[in-house]
């Protein structure tokens, strides 16, 4: 074996003590060994900032929490700073601070990076020093760093991402038990897997946030969370996931990024996927992220969600980066290094399901094939099922652009048979 | 965005020109930009080591083609070696050479790497450069970066492995058609998912080698290809597929490695997994790998396995990441630096299930049971179907140790009632 070196030490500031935090502290102190073996380095929590030191007595030695941001910045053995706090201020000035003082960031601020990652990864380029944000994606999945790094010369095309476990629970929970959205919603409160106001998740806010991150990755280019558009799952009902079940056919909350002729499309959505699609096993309160490239075919990574180990797992694994890679001259991956154009939604390509609610009349079916027909929008099949007086017509369209799809959707739902807002749900999966 | 400086070059000595080796030329080639501006150089390949130099007049210029390693080694201009030749020899000594001139080697060599590994990681720490090796497992799913880099503070304690696309093409086939283990084989051969001689992967020696990898990465100590006992597909019958299904289970080829109380167990088996499990899912050519760890619940990765393409997108993968790290002092992550023991086979806790052809008598299964019983082998179900005047028992047995369950089930073969030799498989994927 190599003759070893005794250690080098690296000395953290951690900013907030939360459960990710307090996580992220015993698994450097448990795993240090492993850790020095892994880096030739010790490292060890120097500093964490708190609002209130006085109210830090465990976890941790209380010697370590300070009040004093400027204490850990301004400390010349703290190389690494490990923000926690989340939410865009003041973590966005401490970040911007330490990297402005050479020290190197990580973080799992999924808010700040889709909104400022640009600047801040131009920022540590500038300083050369480095930011990590693993935790800000998937948990534990690497996938940042995947993207990042293995995967920088494969010409990423398209990214799907089931990056929002609430979502994923409710869903699973919908098509397995043929449950309404609302009970699921309150099943997923019960235990856990969604917060009280949820509304974060179930916007797609929170996904949004995660597509723009990996879209800048994946594509070189700036993608800010307002570059986003989301649809939530509220309008996702117990009959559509019974039609789609009928068609082989699983639902979930997608995150879909795209790259055509170097401009970029990126949206969240409900979407429903062949059942033997990869991302279609992905259940629970699971993440998972499917790639495909000019150089490769499709590449799946799967794990849990962000729980609090899962987070500081990515966390501690960024830092063990930063100190393997810490050498003076070391180059930070570029992220965002081009400025591509946005694809317009409407003259994306998709398939569409969508479910009508008719009166059950004659000619009802031939009125709205020939609206869609009047906007070139083609029907690849249809199921008619009477219920009393009314009908559902259950369609699937053939690829077509979104525009013409918005557009004869408009006048369907403005044909006198049509009862109810007609809810279009896309297809994802099939080869693009 | 921080001032480009002009890209330095990197000159690349080429080993091997076959699928791989032309695919490595054609991408570094077309993703010459992207690659730039990744890793702020410009890559390209100086030389190419073939046999017979005067054969090649395609992809490629001419002059690059020599007959002559040495020319490559003694070029000062070329730092990175890429050896895709194969096999142990010359590959070993190439490679040898490349890291003692303190080159860096990126190879797609499972072989080699199963069973020189620890000697060439040693090698390459000595000499400060670095050896890759990312496209000898599962093609371009990046797992020799994920568990080297992002899982070294992990503590990674079990990978289940499916690594072969042939054997999961195979038993794909015979679950989803019943078909029989050789027509699976011969459809296999025809689509050229098998080789004409598929001894190679049907063995079950082509996972152990990779899962000798990636255990040997995870668990910090060198283990080879020797240390990994395998048993092929050959024996597994459409009838026990067919019961499985009936269990809710399905067949794969695992590569299966263990930590248990610091000592390690790695082998490669046909086994049961329930549906619902991730690897479950993983169909036809697809290669993925399980984690799962003190700090991680569940990671998976998941991709087409090794295609020329996949491949040749791992090594340029690896290419990427030596240019992007290969600053002076760059401290190489150390693979194999502890030397546990292992664990012998017989220790291990298994679960099993047993299909036995038996005479339709009154008191077999009473008989049967009682060998278990006396071994204290436990049975957790049981199903008993008539074939006539033969019947077959469908058993599930509760976690035992393996001796345990090798020694009940000697007893219950030299039953007479038993008609022909019991051939157990394990179900994976429960609690462990």
């Amino acid at each position: 074996m190599a003759t070893s070196p005794r250690p080098k030490k690296i000395s953290l500031g951690l900013l907030g003590f939360g459960t990710v935090g307090s996580n992220v502290y015993r698994i450097l102190d448990e795993q240090a060994a492993e850790i020095e073996q892994a880096t030739g380095a010790s490292i060890s929590i120097r500093k964490i900032l708190v609002k209130d030191p006085s109210l830090h007595r465990s976890g941790a030695p209380p010697e370590l929490f300070t009040g004093d941001f400027e204490e850990i910045l301004g400390d010349p053995g703290i190389s690494i700073i490990v923000e926690l706090i989340g939410g865009l201020e003041p973590a966005y000035d401490y970040i911007t601070a330490a990297l402005e003082n050479g020290k190197a960031v990580v973080t799992a601020n999924k808010q700040l990076i889709s909104q400022q990652g640009s600047y801040l990864f131009r920022l540590s380029q500038e300083k050369k020093t480095q930011i990590r944000f693993e935790a800000s994606v998937a948990g534990a999945v690497p996938v940042i760093k995947v993207l990042r790094e293995s995967m920088a010369a494969a010409g990423i095309q398209n990214i799907y991402g089931i990056v929002n476990g609430t979502n994923n629970y409710i869903l699973t929970e919908m098509y397995r038990t043929g449950a309404k959205y609302q009970d699921a919603l309150a099943r997923a409160q019960e235990w856990g897997y969604a917060e009280a106001d949820p509304t974060e998740d179930i916007s797609g806010k929170d996904a949004a946030a995660k597509m723009a991150i990996l879209a800048s990755i994946a594509f070189h280019s700036g993608v800010v969370l307002d570059d986003v558009a989301c649809t939530g799952i509220e309008n996702v009902s117990s009959l559509d996931i019974a039609y789609a079940k009928e068609l082989g056919l699983t639902v979930k909350l997608l995150g879909v990024a795209k790259l055509y002729q170097n401009r970029i499309n990126v949206r969240v959505y409900p979407a429903l996927l062949k059942e033997d699609h990869p991302l279609a096993s992905v259940s629970g309160a699971y993440n998972a992220v499917f790639l495909r490239g000019t150089a490769i075919d499709e590449i799946m990574l799967s794990g849990p969600g962000a729980g609090g180990m899962e987070t500081a797992t990515a966390v501690v694994s960024d830092i063990v980066s930063i100190v393997a890679h810490s050498q003076p001259g070391f180059l930070e991956y570029p992220v965002a290094y081009r400025d591509l154009d946005f694809y317009p939604d409407d003259d994306v390509v998709s398939t569409f399901y969508l479910r009508l609610e008719v009166e059950d009349e004659p000619g009802v079916l031939a009125a709205i094939a020939r609206a869609f027909g009047d906007h070139e929008v083609s029907i690849e099949s249809v199921i008619q099922k009477g219920r009393g007086a009314h009908a559902e017509l259950v369609m699937v369209f053939h690829p077509v652009a979104e525009r013409s799809f918005a557009a004869a959707l408009e006048e369907v739902s403005r044909l006198p048979e049509v009862k109810a807002p007609p809810r279009p749900i896309r297809v994802e999966g099939e080869n693009e």
